[in-house]
């Protein structure tokens, strides 16, 4: 081919830039010229987004730690990269662009194009000023601005009071490290800590919270933000009428897909607001989505479902780039999985899921069968044994493992990846009961935790 | 029924005890009626052989921290339990067991008999004396009494310096042991440590036990033990002419399947000398078969091997025990899944596989892409982060998974269980590199490690 094909990326965080990278490489391979503009209105690309908590918590040196590439890494690989340009307009039927940077509007023409333009933290109305803006002291933890925001607040001085709002995957990792820090820390959840978790499971992680001097405050909502005294000190007040001294306020209420790119060209959004990409990862001839802009597919139910997570953004980044560069790849759906930890003040509890809740199962209508499972995650005569409460779930009659949740100390969370590469294969309770897993004193029972729970399902189904 | 069946179980050890209690479980469920008579020849049952070096190491308190069951509590469970009752004639067709005990000879008629006569140590002949005995400061780590020899002779005192025969599982663990017992160790095996593993792997973990002061002989055998000196100090020599000062030598040079009662009752056996039940685990009528005494189908090639493992023994157990009792269970077959450590001196190295290695998969005839790539357990900027190589091996043209094989620090090696997963459900190289796997910094990198791995062989068959 002589002719060079015109991709153009909006957004240049992980799904964008596995886009960019793996239409030049597939390109390269099949002989075939293309040209990849990449359009970031931050000053920023791929970073870490999930090691921020950790930046905070001060496992991590500095940002740069966080960055996977430099731009000027993106540009010496062939990725025509604008820094501080904001994508205006989307032209679905003359092909183009629209943006502006600092000197101004332009207009670029794709024959490809490839939305990624991620998440946005949903920011509650009393976090934000009149005009809009975040009221001092309050932010979320989106990005490596909030994350510099947050190292600057908690990073040195004198250890204050803080209010994490959120008890989900961010709310919990921001209670670790603002316990590391020294600081008070109270967590406001609506519901209860990890909710994602059926409650059967979820109440085993507040102990450790608990435990390590976290104030948990569950089952209603933050409303307001009050200036009180004379010092003008910082109050949360929650729906239950209880108020929280904060000198900080942690905004960890969950992530939106932005999508008004494509939503103002026409393109059709899912319930979640986030784009409807096929397998293929297409949305259109010639338009295509990937990463945390995106509903995916459920690899259990066939749903859309949105679950912005930094592992599918590669892999859906990579199957955009390689179909438009001439290859034929699939991205095979999404599971749930997901793990995450909460270790300060002498507390560690591992906490992990993937596949269906109990909840989720109910919703998608199907004849569930599920049961707790309490184990150890090294033989009991062993210095590194922990507990670990195990949940299988499964269909009744096809014996389907449908989803698998885990609770425990070290060494436990995991262990999920065994019960997602059983659903990944469609795979029955009984394959995962009876399944070969590995066996040592220091690393499991002999009747593997995960699998124990699996037995014990197997046999009242 | 009015009727009672009678089983006679002969080896009380996991498969053996499995058995046992789940034909217990199972008649009662169904409502049958069931004697379970277990013989015994030692004066111990289910312990947990793979313990012992921990055992020794000092992790564990004592002998009966080892103890899954005490004989009184499998007697109250239910089970005539005959201790101290060597089992000396099989008679398949008039279906009785003849067995001695302090009190003479007995015989016992059975209706279904289960051989769980286990595994015995190899022991070298330079290892015995004359009369077979084995001489002064050598001996294996297989049962209860030898833990207890072991423990006299490393657990107080001068430490003094140990040779260990053989580089496998219990190699490594007796290695590490006496490290941390403050002896100096050498280790002396016949190729190279866990050879179990491709050499492109296991050439990966020497440099840990180095570094730790473990010495390293590979590539030679031990031939002979001398004594020498007016002290009369025993000394090692091997092969190759090398001799090396020895207070105790521990023979780690494998087990081997205990069948000489079937045998002489004219039961076939395998290449290894293991019984080769059907995965009902039945060898004739009314005659069963269960744990290290077997051999078991392998799930990739479908041809029996020989994996001696408490993990195998339990599920085995239990799947006769079922179909005694009336039920119709199956063993689905083995994958030589394994994970160990070792860890000691400040060196920490996990090593596991399952599947096939690339000698395996040769042998087999079966046309094979391995590819070692070198990860990190968590994200690079976490201090948890520990280098990880995954061996990934695929079948070229179905891309069928075929095996795994691990070698890194601590976290690595319970990651094996995700392949095992795979391979269980048949899965192919594409289904490992594509499936939702859990990730966040202190758990994994972004693309996880052994789905990196897999990606990246995928790209190149």
């Amino acid at each position: 081919m002589t002719t060079s094909l015109r991709m153009v990326v909006v957004g240049a965080d992980a799904a964008g830039m596995s886009a960019a990278h793996q239409a030049l490489r597939g390109a390269a391979r099949r002989g075939r010229r293309i040209e990849v503009v990449v359009l970031e209105r931050s000053q920023h690309t791929s970073y870490s987004a999930c090691g921020l908590p950790y930046w905070v918590a001060g496992d991590v040196d500095g940002p740069a730690r966080l960055l996977a590439r430099s731009a000027a890494q993106h540009r010496e690989m062939g990725v025509d990269l604008r820094m501080g340009a904001t994508a205006t307009g989307l032209d679905l039927d003359a092909g183009f662009v629209e943006y502006v940077d600092d000197a101004g509007g332009h207009r670029v023409d794709f024959d490809e194009v490839v939305l990624a333009t991620g998440a946005a933290p949903i920011v509650p109305r009393w976090a934000r000023d009149d005009r809009g803006a975040l009221r001092p002291g309050v932010r979320p933890l989106k990005n490596l601005d909030d994350g510099a925001y947050w190292i600057d607040r908690f990073g040195g001085g004198r250890p204050g009071r803080a209010v994490v709002v959120g008890g989900g995957y961010v709310g919990l990792e921001m209670a670790e490290a603002l316990l590391r820090r020294g600081w008070s820390t109270t967590l406001i959840t609506r519901s209860r800590v990890m909710n994602t978790l059926d409650e059967d499971m979820s109440t085993r992680i507040e102990p450790a919270l608990a435990e390590a001097g976290v104030e948990v405050v569950s089952e209603t909502t933050a409303v307001a933000l009050e200036c009180r005294g004379a010092a003008g000190a910082t109050v949360v007040a929650t729906a239950d009428g209880r108020t929280y001294a904060a000198d900080a306020v942690v905004l960890a209420t969950g992530v939106e897909p932005v999508s008004e790119l494509g939503a103002a060209a026409g393109l059709p959004l899912g319930k979640s607001g986030g784009y409807l990409p096929d397998p293929a990862g297409r949305l259109a001839a010639g338009v295509w989505a990937a990463g945390d802009c995106c509903e995916s597919l459920h690899r259990v139910t066939g749903e859309y479902v949105f679950f912005p997570l930094g592992t599918h953004a590669n892999k859906q980044g990579r199957v955009v780039g390689e179909n438009i560069s001439g290859g034929s790849a699939t991205f095979g759906g999404v599971l749930g999985t997901a793990v995450t930890r909460f270790a300060a003040g002498g507390a560690h509890v591992e906490v992990a899921h993937t596949g269906l809740s109990s909840a989720e199962a109910e919703t998608a209508g199907l004849r569930t069968a599920g049961l707790v499972t309490e184990g150890r995650t090294a033989s009991g005569y062993m210095p590194q044994a922990r507990p670990i409460a195990t949940k299988v779930l499964a269909e009744r009659g096809t014996r389907r493992l449908l989803g698998m949740q885990i609770v425990g100390g070290q060494g436990a969370g995991k262990r999920i990846d065994t019960a997602a590469a059983a659903l990944w294969g469609r795979l029955t309770v009984d394959d995962l009961a009876q399944m070969d897993l590995a066996y040592a004193p220091p690393f499991a029972t002999v009747w593997e935790a995960v699998q124990l729970a699996a037995r014990r399902l197997a046999d009242r189904l």
